[in-house]
């Protein structure tokens, strides 16, 4: 499964070098994400309703070439398998000239937010996602 | 009653400008109050702890010279009064040169985590400010 | 001159209240007058490249309701007068329902990237807002 | 060559799971070899002052147990190598308990602020850093 959405650099996320500062990645792929889920057909506000939250475990980034001040930024995420202990998300980011600027990857665990112990993904989850990939 | 504490400014905290972008000057209010709490004998923490939230109802800043980046600041921050239905906190922001860079004022209130309705200042935290203030 | 943007809180944004952080208003108060400026026909980009800077000297915020994660809010940012020695803009912040969450307002003035000192408005810039305060 | 410094965990960097945001680590990583540079003797302000910038080129977190608010942590930064074509640092984060929270590591270039393009490790700082080593 394939999604997109744009987001613009705010002048909040650049640092004195002129680039979007390196850690305001993991929030553009956060949104990247939070879009992937929308367009699945649920949302991880719905998750967290029903009691499971998403902390991610393990981050890698890689910076190709520097986002600037005001690019309206492509966002690719994939989700490469349908969860069950836990879900991977790879990531592209695109300026507006199609060009490839950084890249990555994360996984996310479930966890209940009752007992804070790790879950396996929610079966209804599970089905939405499976139903996407087959489509 | 008059708190001081210093920090020092992050890259991550600087914009393209090459200053302190404006917005954070929100959360180094938040490092002074914080302090400033436990200076007085008690925690933001605890409050939370003890089932009391306290949220920001009004915010003003005064920009008067630029903060950089790796500046040790220091935060000066006051309680003019013994707290009741809301906590008001000055703060004055400070370079190693003790220049006066920044100002400013929050208003904060009570509010129960339970009923997230707004409630009054804990009496054991009035007593701890109060005491504070009589010394 | 009155211009309307959207933006989707992220989770970035939150905090352990499980609002909008207080500080991160200042950043979609930074939103709401790039868009109103793209709106009137430059960018703040432009601005910049063109040699003048805008920080901002003076910020207010009232928070009347806090803003929740995936909230979609929209900014409505208004520029009362057409800029000279400073300009100014006020905001506020609505829900999906249409609820006033937030409102403030900003002062920024004109410095020159080189010298560092403050400038006036440039004046094709005064033109392109009053010329779209005209329409 | 091993550095510790602690920062105390701000309300700002919270996120709604009620624990860190998992972006904030690039930033804590940043603090963590920002006081490493001025441990060695130098600082990265001092490079760029000189003409270098170093930008972050990989990024890697592994997120074992969540940081909270008001945490005191202990930044442990490790510098692998004497720096040539790049630079490596690794970091451990520890609670107050001194349990490991999360470990990550960093690869940064060193660019010409004129020229934007990439150059070697300056040689006085290679030699800063090797001396620091035979100590």
């Amino acid at each position: 499964m394939i999604s997109e959405t744009q987001i613009r650099v705010r002048y909040a996320e650049t640092d004195q070098m002129g680039f979007v500062y390196y850690g305001n990645y993991a929030t553009y792929y956060e949104v990247g994400r939070t879009e992937a889920l929308r367009q699945l057909g649920t949302t991880y506000h719905t998750l967290e309703e029903r009691g499971v939250l998403m902390p991610v475990v393990e981050l890698k980034v890689q910076y190709i070439k520097a986002a600037m001040y005001d690019d309206l930024l492509t966002i690719r995420t994939i989700v490469p398998d349908v969860p069950d202990r836990n879900m991977v998300f790879y990531y592209e980011i695109y300026n507006e000239a199609g060009m490839l600027l950084n890249k990555g990857e994360t996984t996310l665990v479930f966890i209940s937010n009752e007992t804070r112990k790790r879950v396996r993904c929610p079966e209804w989850m599970q089905k939405i996602i499976k139903e996407a990939d087959d489509e």
